[in-house]
């Protein structure tokens, strides 16, 4: 499964050099994996009053272009890997209606209970395992 | 009683126009906020264990002049009302060994307790109220 | 003339008590007032390329309640002066489909050319005013 | 060479999960490599003012532990290669005083001058070099 989410750079998000200041691209990502959990019907406040927690352990970016202020993109989010135990997506940054790749990543999340690393329980699961299809 | 703060402005604060964005101004009044508190030998997190939230009701700022990445600024917060019910400061950010005034501010916070608005313990309100020293 | 902008506060958005950080709401008056100017078929990209800046010189907030992360807020911005030397607009964030005000805020931003404040050219103000009607 | 920079977690870098976002991370990476830079007396702003960029092109990290609120971090950079087309540092933060790594990263940037890869020029890389000592 890939979601594809939008988003209009704002002014804020810009740095001195007058581009997207790179660490924005990783919020983005986030972004994106929390839009794709939606799509499978699962939110992170859902997750979060049964106590489970998801602390991403790994990203990863290469930045090949830069976006600008008001751009409008799109955040292409692609399940790598989704098990009990974590969850892998790359994502792929472009401006809207545009093939030229601007931003491309990865990250890694788990799933924690009480502090620990936990298997995520089934009533998660079943669903989340739909977005591998 | 007056507490200085130092603050090297980093590339993610600037934007496009090649200065500091100015909501991180609001940022910085809170870091002011926090080391005045610290200086009264109260951290947030003290408060926050005992259950006890600090909420933002009024922000208000004027830019008169802006900061540009690398710039050593100073954040000089004062203590205007300090009571069980509320904290009020106000702020003033100058470059380092500056007398121009580039941003000064107000703030105003209360004290919640289980989401409502409480009298802040005795525990705290007399260490809080040297402040107005 | 009033324009209202949609956003879904984001996890990044958010601090430890749970809430989001006021400072992004200073943000998202800024979302409010590009898009407010967007509807009058100014972008800041124009402005920039005739070498026109736009610096907020006051703003303000006042925060009656929190939003959360997923929050679905609606910034309603509303010009309240136009004028070749000025602009000030004022803001409501309220949840979508809510009566209640979470946050409400005023800011106002002069024109600058080569540092110097200026008033706007006409090719610009012709639009701008139309933002009172 | 590796240049050691402190930094306290501020209120504004936490979120709901009350830990630090993870995206603060890649932004203090960008500290560490500033402030190593300027330990070898090259300061981002006199590259800028010779036309000369230094996007980055790649970023990766790795979250071992959450810092929190108030925490004291240090984040320590280290050159692993500075020539005249590229900088690849990799970073270690840590709570002061503690062993325990918490986020491990690496970034590489390039230089472009006029918005296309250049060599960087001889004064600058002078000292540059010296970082690898």
């Amino acid at each position: 499964m890939t979601v594809k989410t939008l988003y209009r750079v704002k002014f804020f998000d810009t740095d001195t050099m007058g581009v997207v200041h790179h660490s924005n691209y990783i919020r983005w990502f986030e972004t994106g994996r929390v839009e794709f959990l939606r799509q499978l019907d699962i939110t992170l406040t859902e997750l979060m009053n049964d106590g489970i927690l998801f602390p991403i352990v790994e990203v990863g970016a290469k930045f090949h272009a830069p976006a600008k202020f008001d751009d409008e993109l799109e955040i292409v989010t692609t399940a790598e890997a989704l098990t009990r135990a974590k969850m892998k997506f790359s994502y792929v940054i472009r401006r809207c209606g545009e093939e030229k790749i601007l931003v491309e990543g990865t990250s890694m999340n788990v799933f924690t209970f009480g502090g620990k690393i936990c298997r995520l329980p089934e009533k998660f699961f079943s669903r989340l395992e739909r977005g591998l299809d």
